[in-house]
């Protein structure tokens, strides 16, 4: 370990090895650690797994800030000692073992757990865990790539493990925003106006004498990089930007709202699609994670500010980022997630919110996290904090998946986690619907010709007009048959294809 | 008219009789009214409703700022004139003619539609109808007992119809607190910290050469006056105080939150709880609508502050209250709706927020507006803002209606206007489940055996476990029998009873 990277006199004698340092967790220890699609710990989770190898039986209760990589969720999940995880994680192994009832988990909107913790609504904070690149002389604590919940875990931790990342560079420091913002009942707004507003501290508070180890590290995180946009991401965004254009050029919305786009291709397709369009330029980015791209739009001059909750960069888009961080540095600022997806902040400046959904009904109501209803994907995440407080919240799909059988656009959704109440606009490669000025039956006519695939609009027309003349009412609906979709695709492996023993011919619906 | 009430000189010209001024109000007008469950305007709506029966042809689309009564939007939609209504109503008829798709309406949170109006995504503010108690000296206007969207309405309409209550005193002037909060994208917070606080003027500010004409009135708002709180509401009220007083001795909450409670029996019961409780004391109140037990509690000297969009009283409470208005006026704040429901400032104040629902799932999936998912009751109202938003939001609602034929806890809620992501806690007289410590399988089991009515216990755990057993995941459903609870009400009337054809022994589940 580079020593100098721990500033503190107090902590250096508290370097050992991960294996000791793993034994302050133990059977039932509440364990908290950093790590939001990045700047996860990478060494203890590792050692735990070895110990459950060896025999030892053992099971922890694992609280992060979102996803985190194999070397943790994955190896721990694959180990079979987490018996609670919270909030969002995207591990497969994991997923598994939540759908089978074996990993308890809690899905949470994100802005809302470290005020939890701090509330103890989640029980004692035993031991925390967290990646940095270096401690203060004063013992405070530089994250590395991600903020996530580390302030507040920090902050109510009784033991404190500290993993030195050597892969990522000491220059971060200043990067970071820490502010822990007041709790209930006697508490100010949070002083953010601006999206590059810094109202905290470089560093997170840290009592050095709660710090019971340090060990360091070179692995890197290894963060899900998204492949290039296809075609259909770059349709939905084109039709996005388009969209945006209209209402800025018809004054019906302000120009320069900052963006906020989850993670993934349709996310990517939309920060490319800046880069070749002259109409957006000076753009505020307050998201939660950014990717590649916006250093890409950094470097064209278009970025105004970016801020968010962690840096997820493909390995060439880290040794970009490191090489001149000195000025992607003046452009970034990385906070607390409770910050970049506070209600408060989202509301205040008006965000343009994208999120993707599995599938969205006829009505707006949009599944973000359970596939048939029943399986959970990865969680809700942000998704919920954007899209109830955006000025606008987008929620962009596929109109299919699984090459052409299932229709990302349904009868009914078989889970909902964001009401058509918090949905503006419905955005697939086939079209967008703002549904904002309509009422439902029309909202269900134009989701129906302008977003679901032409597989489907015969079905979901069927569907739509039998219910409307046999129930009736202000969002007419057949329950009888509303998941029709998802049985056949149970039954037959398709969303457009009867069970043999069912058929029934589709109305006449004309 | 007392012409005393408007101390205007330049309006005084313009007083004329209802007829006359409801003539700026023709076939397609966009009319924004005052009115939140009171204020709402008396003497326009019944001019149009007659040139109706009359035999006029027009449509008017009718903007409010949540309920009225029977004398806006009962005769308005007996009338068949209106196209539009937006947002929160209650009357039955305009219910009915919304759910047989004759009335257009969107629901939306209450909190978003002033913002809406002024960012133009309504259209023109063609005209405007307030009723108001008095026009200052620069003619500026005192609303009566609500502000819901008026500051809004005032400042963006063409034409503005002030109708003068005299069945209301001058002496409201001064309970009101106007504030309009700046729109995206450069803003700043709400400066609200605490529930008293005051942050506008006095008065709505109005440009006195956009008003065309003022009538004057002796009508009553006539609100919907809740009755006694019955056993149920009490028990329910109770479990609440309980759990809280519980989460607050255990240091798992902080005293003095404020206090939300959406409109009806169990809100009721619940100010009535404290009256009998020496636990609670100095209380804020945080909520939309004011109701008759408020000045009760403030009598008491229980109450710190009040503050709502609406005064909703009784005939006797009224009575009471312009009495002794000047003793309630420094403990109640009337504000804009975008106010007293910010999801800033209810966040921010940690508020504990109570709304109602018609059925809650198993997983904590709440219906709040469609009954058997088609047919609209009033809407959303404040629930969202206030669900999403508070320190602790709790759902309530009795385990059963229709005499016990109609299970409010069923497998799978037919419509979704809170996800579970935003309840915390579940409350019927049967019992009350913390969802927040509890992964989904759990709150199932929880709520089964402790919210449901005992006589739908059996059929829920078949149901669950059911799902368990063939379906898995993380929120196992049977989606082909999902709403099977809905469908046996359709046939049967009684969500326990088969329909003839389709009896089918409830499977051993133990």
């Amino acid at each position: 370990m580079k020593k100098d990277r721990i500033r503190c006199e107090s902590l250096r004698g508290k370097m050992m090895d991960p294996a000791e340092a793993a034994a302050h967790i133990q059977d039932g220890t509440n364990l908290f650690i950093s790590g939001f699609t990045a700047g996860y710990p990478k060494m203890i989770p590792q050692q735990l797994a070895e110990r459950a190898r060896a025999g030892e039986r053992f099971k922890i209760n694992l609280y992060a800030g979102a996803s985190t990589g194999d070397c943790v969720d994955g190896i721990l999940a694959r180990a079979g000692v987490v018996a609670w995880r919270r909030p969002y994680m995207s591990d497969r192994v994991m997923r598994e073992r939540i759908n089978r009832g074996e990993i308890a988990f809690k899905d949470d909107h994100l802005s809302r757990l470290s005020a939890q913790v701090r509330a103890g609504d989640w029980g004692r904070v035993d031991v925390a865990v967290v990646e940095a690149v270096a401690v203060t002389e004063k013992g405070h604590l530089v994250p590395s790539t991600s903020v996530g919940n580390t302030p507040t875990y920090v902050k109510m931790a009784d033991k404190i493990i500290i993993e030195m990342s050597n892969a990522e560079p000491p220059g971060l420091e200043g990067i970071h925003d820490i502010f822990i913002p007041e709790d209930p009942p006697y508490r100010m707004p949070i002083p953010i106006y601006r999206t590059s507003d810094r109202i905290g501290k470089p560093y997170i508070e840290m009592d050095p004498s709660r710090v019971v180890a340090v060990v360091s590290h070179e692995e890197q995180d290894r963060c899900a990089v998204f492949p290039e946009p296809d075609d259909t991401s770059r349709r939905i965004a084109e039709l996005i930007l388009d969209f945006v254009r209209h209402e800025i050029q018809r004054e019906r919305l302000p120009p320069g709202l900052p963006w906020q786009s989850g993670v993934g291709g349709v996310a990517n397709a939309v920060l490319t699609g800046f880069m070749d369009d002259d109409f957006y330029h000076d753009l505020d980015i307050y998201s939660e994670v950014l990717q590649d791209a916006v250093l890409d739009l950094i470097d064209m001059g278009k970025v105004r500010a970016a801020s968010g909750s962690a840096m997820t960069l493909s390995e060439r888009g880290r040794a970009r980022f490191h090489k001149e961080l000195y000025r992607y540095r003046e452009k970034v600022v990385l906070r607390p997630v409770e910050i970049s997806n506070a209600p408060e902040v989202i509301r205040r400046l008006g965000v343009l919110a994208i999120n993707t959904a599995i599938e969205v009904d006829i009505y707006g109501q949009v599944n973000s996290t359970h596939v048939m209803g029943s399986q959970l994907m990865n969680g809700i995440g942000g998704s919920g904090d954007f899209e109830r407080n955006g000025a606008v919240s987008f929620i962009v799909t596929p109109s299919t998946a699984k090459d052409g059988k299932i229709s990302s656009i349904v009868p009914m959704v078989s889970h909902v986690d964001h009401s058509e109440h918090s949905v503006d606009v419905v955005v697939t490669e086939q079209g967008l619907v703002d549904t904002r000025p309509l009422a439902p039956r029309q909202v269900a006519e134009a989701v129906i010709e302008k977003c679901a695939h032409p597989d489907y609009r015969d079905l979901l027309w069927d569907y739509y007009r039998r219910a409307v003349r046999e129930r009736g009412g202000h969002e007419p609906h057949l329950l009888g048959e509303a998941f029709a979709f998802h049985e056949r695709f149970m039954a037959t492996g398709d969303m457009k294809e009867e069970a043999a023993e069912s058929r029934r011919p589709i109305a006449d619906s004309s």
